[in-house]
């Protein structure tokens, strides 16, 4: 369970999970490293190499074994270990994040969202009502939360990270496109979209 | 300008890039290694190899000249090498999308958002009034674009990208959990926001 798998791995791993559901849905039982390299446009070797690094023992001569390998990932990547967390900033990106309901099957729960605009604190996003975010503090330290997701405009993610330090939370998922000063206890991981992009079309 | 820059240095490129933006705005014109690296929490060395590969010469005695430092990793990734995109699906993800106006600093341009809901075609989103996605081809074909930022839910994200394949789409920045059947010459690039979280909380 704790060996260290490289980043780019576990990014692959949940792809292949992807696929994996989606086999399941249609009913296959077996899939072979190239039908997965196929679909990723990835190099099969890459595939088995990767799998090699699960604790997976559902090989047969015609493949995996789908449902096999699904759990496999699932324990390796700690889909079942759910993580709490809550999402500060209920405009387009947060309500978003709050109903992308894929979150849930890979152990990250959202217990709530807040923010600071009155006309949107009491309304509904997929059944949880957006709160004010000074109830921040009291939630976290009730729903023992250690993850904040950070979707507010780029000009108050600074205070609104120094507002979530004060609150003891110890990880931020940051959406802004800013770098967070925080202090060295907490850790950030900036999504940084626009990193995203240009690594996708740096070549074209 | 080609030379072969890694995925995850053209990542920490575009937050240095952050960083510098966020010094400009505070008039500071010089800046250190150690600053950026404590600021990522990552190491010194690190920052001074990534920004040795680029064509900078702004280095003094006190530190890196901020201006000179931006333009160079502007140059080196492209950002005046303006790429048009459309955006299919004007949900939340989408409306995001089309919102996040630091993507034109980087050379993404949005040229047009599209749904297949009657309800939503001829609403505005920054500007740009949603159309049908009926007219997704001859926009393509009008304004030579070649990719599209796919934000639909996941149960409609292949046949989209049928149909996007169809309007001779070349790159899908994907954004939903599936993961996508194309022909070889389309590139898709998954955002696959749940592996990116899975990285971060890894090891939590």
């Amino acid at each position: 369970m704790n060996k260290n798998i490289p980043d780019k791995v576990i990014n692959r791993l949940t792809l292949y999970h992807c696929i994996l559901s989606d086999l399941i849905n249609k009913n296959e039982e077996y899939v072979s490293s190239k039908q997965i390299a196929h679909l990723l446009h990835i190099d099969d070797s890459q595939v088995r190499k990767d799998i090699n690094l699960l604790n997976n023992s559902g090989k047969s001569r015609i493949g995996y074994f789908v449902k096999d390998l699904k759990t496999s990932i699932e324990k390796t990547l700690g889909f079942k270990k759910t993580k709490k967390a809550i999402i500060i900033g209920a405009g387009n990106l947060g309500t978003a994040i709050a109903n992308y309901g894929n979150f849930t099957n890979y152990g990250l729960c959202i217990k709530a969202i807040f923010d600071n605009d009155l006309n949107k604190i009491g309304k509904l996003i997929n059944g949880m009502e957006i709160q004010n975010i000074y109830e921040v503090h009291p939630t976290v330290k009730k729903e023992d939360i250690e993850i904040a997701i950070l979707t507010v405009p780029a000009q108050y993610a600074q205070s609104t990270a120094n507002f979530l330090v004060n609150a003891h939370i110890k990880y931020i998922w940051n959406f802004a496109p800013v770098v967070l000063s925080v202090p060295d206890e907490v850790q950030v991981w900036n999504e940084n979209l626009m990193g995203n992009f240009l690594q996708f079309t740096y070549n074209i």
